[in-house]
């Protein structure tokens, strides 16, 4: 936790906050942190700066607040993503989003599980989680959007091109024969298919769309590394 | 799992291997695999193939082997790392083998707990499932090679530099003025300092002994993502 997200509901006037629970818990266990300690806090979506610890013990944590610098930019990507192993899931959208990624798009395809869809860790509150501990870690405050699209073709064949005019569309497939290009400009939209790939028929309709099909080496990465890897050549 | 590892001692003869345990639950509960079915293998430091199932049961899976390739080539890339959390030592010990990594020197440093260093994952037996994991997830053989260096000053002043003629050694740190550069030839040495980075005196000393300090972006990131990151752009 390299900064401590501030909800609106946290405030208790413009420039004091009072905490409790996760956060609260770091603070006594990881920071060991007393009154007087100056953290690094930051207001979802909003600013940063540092929190100066008034009153703190088991039950609550006060601040007094300081906002004093923006979140760094948005990484220009855009991620496509077929829906992982749930443990997977939370891993891979705390990665993307302590990397700066700001919209994520869960998708189907073929070789994603049926039942991976009825897991618990798709609830708007964990995903929700899983992005606070990204930005946490990296040090950043806005929250990304992520959409759910159990339907691959609808998504695929009539949503997202509308989205695609100048932007570079990739697709991460370790049969490609093309590399992943290197310091591009402009926004990408980055799609990356589940354990064993996108099937050829995906592939088509991804392609059929302007999409690009890339690899990234003679190895097969586990997502986030594939999604952390692409991301340091492509930027 | 994209490939099954194979150890000498499965070979029941010179083209026949007796598997139990995990790679035969593997293959039982996620291949579901018969007799007759075909699976990507390949053996420890060696070559890669095809083995056929000839018998499956609960107690054993028998194959008949062929090897057809060798495995792609290293990374040129020696990682040294200071001794993470136990539990992000194995992901990052897996991640770093599925890029290719076969050189890794895990290093104290001021702010590794040295509770970590009494952790049991640091087992050799555990260090090389980990890498066999790694390998396993990228469909390679060659387990990389783990030194553990338990006294940072000894290991950085004196050992590392009669490596590094040769080599371009870099220090991935977040405060770093000059971005990590791209698309380098040659062999690289890394070194990754613990959560909260190297303290100013050990950077210091790797930038006395030729390192330089390089950051990847504005945000901090997890050892296992700035890993993947900055190998997509070194390479």
């Amino acid at each position: 936790m390299n900064l401590i997200l501030l909800e609106p509901t946290d405030f208790t006037s413009e420039t004091e906050v009072l905490l409790r629970g996760r956060r609260l818990d770091h603070v006594l266990r990881v920071h060991r942190a007393k009154p007087g300690d100056s953290l690094r806090v930051g207001v979802i979506n909003g600013r940063f700066g540092h929190g100066t610890i008034q009153h703190i013990s088991e039950e609550t944590l006060a601040m007094s607040i300081r906002l004093e610098a923006d979140p760094p930019p948005p990484l220009p990507l855009r991620l496509i993503l077929a829906l992982p192993r749930p443990k997977v899931l939370n891993r891979t959208i705390a990665a993307a989003t302590s990397m700066g990624i700001r919209e994520m798009d869960i998708i189907n395809a073929w070789r994603v599980e049926k039942a991976y869809w009825e897991s618990p860790r798709l609830a708007a509150d964990n995903l929700r989680l899983q992005s606070m501990l990204g930005l946490e870690q990296a040090g950043d405050t806005v929250l990304p959007t992520i959409r759910l699209h159990k339907l691959f073709t609808p998504f695929v064949r009539e949503e997202l091109p509308t989205t695609l005019p100048g932007k570079r569309a990739l697709l991460a497939d370790p049969h490609a024969n093309e590399e992943a290009p290197r310091h591009v400009t402009g926004t990408v939209v980055l799609a990356i298919g589940p354990e064993g790939g996108f099937i050829d028929r995906e592939v088509e309709t991804f392609k059929e769309i302007g999409f690009e099909p890339v690899h990234t080496g003679a190895r097969i990465l586990r997502v986030e590394t594939a999604l952390a890897s692409l991301i340091g050549r492509l930027f």
